[in-house]
């Protein structure tokens, strides 16, 4: 049973995770660590880490920027793995992860979906057998109406993953609207649709001869989040200290 | 039981519409017109139309404009309602089969699908609906690596059917990824993916609060013609001269 | 601009709703009923909507079975339409519930989403055209892995919708696994998947020779019950007395 | 340049690879075997293996059971690797198929296309990660409504794959209607769709917290098998002596 130090544990992902954790049968919060009190949970709650002398063998924070100096300071001090996944960091604060590395185990990751993470290092096992066979890959990501950028930072996120096993690389191609021709070989196609409230979907495509093999992931709130965040504490815990990723969580 | 005469039986399509009318209860093909002999059907076989003796309802043509004169003359002079497959047609015979429509009931259609003339009709019926209620309409589309025009014509056709039931009219978009900002309340956006042999997938989203409505159409091959032709030549069989469309096939 | 009094403006429906309306161009909460006071809205609360003074349009009501007596008096009395989106009404109060019709506009349907009310209308007529035609049809609905029923209760609305349109009516088929057998023509297979926290997707198929036409409704939270309710209210405001329904609102 | 012998190049599926090896760029069938002489080809035919006497790297067989007893018999004394498709073996030519994979190298798998035979490996990777984790994992697959088996045996065998992984092992569970309970946890869903000409259609999904992640094969043809093969080809040439199967093309 991994127990586990859930800072932040008040705000909105820390109140998911607390309810993912109690329906995991191989992990336990022992400990929140918050400053706002409003919201009564099954574990004790303490001001800071440094307060806390409950035992444990994680970490996960989502937090805000202000409070990951301390909690690095902390996870050193008490040799505690740490999922870190408030964002926004300063150059600074990203220093300090590094060097919090040197003493204790960090993992700290762009996306903490596991289902995203585990979509890259599955399509580039499948791009490695499918582009040497000629089959054409596209990219097809859904938003809602309000997301300024398109694609989206995962759709080229996955197109680069796929580009790693590639050589020469593929171009990446937005828009056919412009042009009459036929398809380039050597290019991913990646079409962005925004609507509604749509949460997230990605959809890759590899299209052969009469043949179309798709790898899509749906997410329907944040709570992928939280789910990636505790499966990485599991992993975490008992680890070496050194700088992790989402990537080291998945092992075949 | 429906009789139809199958103009151009021995061609690709003819041979289609052999195999699915043998499957339907409620026609038959009662003779073949081809100069080409070399394949064997149930029912005789003709060197044109005015010299076929059989009796029948109902002509279906999937010849080559070639044959075309012909064919609508015989059509003309025995009142055989002809639905009208062949493509390629020049201006002038264009013309003809406009004249023909004066003697004869003759339906002719810019694509002969069952399935995505009937889309049409629903799509109009959803974005009375939906438009007005706030839904965001996106269109993707997906067909195969050689074709070199994006968007499809069918999808812009699907674009153009919602449109028409729009006042302000929509505004299409086919590339998001050169601007930064929310999307426009009143476009559609039309996505087109290129890869292997797709035959034509045609995909329409209304995306709402926290829902998502979708209209697809796969074809799997060009025998969706066929049995657009087939169910045309039931619906044309005992109608007055005039011109009909595949639209007109559809009754609620 | 219909002006609406939310009934239970502080629950969780009602606060989905006053966001809803505050995106919505063509209506305006002008005033809230509920005892509970936690939260700060935009439009004056009252403790009930007798004592609310604020000229509306029509009201929307997501609040407990006990409120509802209250409501539908004040209602009568006030003359305001209602959508009443309340469930678990006793016997008696589905009576008073008529009763009230006699009075002012009453709309109460079994599902609130408009595009699930929507999809039921195009299914129908999808099915009028496709079913003759030989189109075989099949439904495969997802829902998380709590739901005890299958197939859902919405997936046989949706087959008893298509089946309305048929005669002889179509049997449901809800397993395949124990025959060896060809499909038979007159039934519709309903499939049930069940994983994770998938909120709701309904998915008809009807498949034809080498076409498929899909329709697909996918639910993301229950906030699509409250852009229904919205829908459901610009709707009533202003209707004559009598009882409604969802279908009542999507008129083509 | 891979150098292939096309045995049965004249049945439907040698002209498939026929075409398909044109378009390829590594490979080029230098010579056909068949005994019927109606089509003509780019590359010299011949009646039968033993009387060839083009050089080639390999040899691919979608002939017919009789034709496979004197294949083998040449493939050994020439030393010819051969990718063997052709189905309906007996008893006794599966053991001259092992003798033979002691003097060459022999490929013959039950499924010979190559995305079915990836998705294999990828979902054994993707049910590692996730079934721990907590994912539930369904399976719905497509096909035309002649079918009599349901579910098909591919489904079964990408269920199959996925068990291989698990300890204990899942149970599949094909109709959920006759009971009233949430889901088992250690059960994978098999529903089957039926309907029209559809080809084939397989979709594994891994459902978690607020996440789905799909992985989606759809077959358009039998080509899919000639793609396979020549993949099968290009990776036998040069092999020694043994039995091999379409997992060994994949590699990652």
């Amino acid at each position: 049973m991994v127990r586990i130090i859930m800072h932040g544990c008040n705000g909105k992902m820390g109140q998911v995770i607390t309810r993912l954790a109690a329906e995991d049968g191989n992990c336990q919060i022992v400990a929140g660590i918050d400053t706002f009190r409003g919201i009564e949970n099954t574990y004790p709650v303490f001001d800071n880490l440094k307060d806390c002398d409950v035992e444990a063998d994680v970490v996960i924070d989502f937090s805000n920027a202000k409070a990951v100096d301390g909690l690095l300071e902390a996870c050193c001090e008490k040799k505690l793995p740490v999922v870190l996944c408030t964002t926004g960091l300063s150059e600074e604060q990203l220093q300090k992860v590094e060097d919090a590395a040197k003493e204790t185990a960090v993992l700290k990751s762009a996306n903490m979906s596991l289902g995203i993470n585990l979509l890259m290092r599955l399509l580039k096992d499948a791009a490695k057998v499918l582009a040497p066979a000629g089959y054409d890959i596209e990219i097809v990501e859904k938003h809602h109406n309000k997301k300024v950028d398109a694609p989206s930072g995962t759709a080229l996120a996955l197109a680069d993953a796929i580009n790693e096993t590639q050589d020469p690389q593929y171009a990446y191609c937005f828009d056919r609207s412009q042009e009459r021709k036929p398809r380039e070989k050597r290019e991913i196609g990646i079409s962005a649709v925004r609507g509604g409230t749509i949460v997230g979907e990605h959809e890759v495509l590899f299209a052969g001869e009469d043949e179309v093999i798709e790898f899509k992931h749906t997410a329907y709130s944040k709570a992928v989040f939280g789910k990636g965040a505790l499966e990485a504490a599991k992993f975490l815990a008992g680890k070496p200290a050194g700088r992790y990723e989402m990537s080291d969580v998945i092992s075949f």
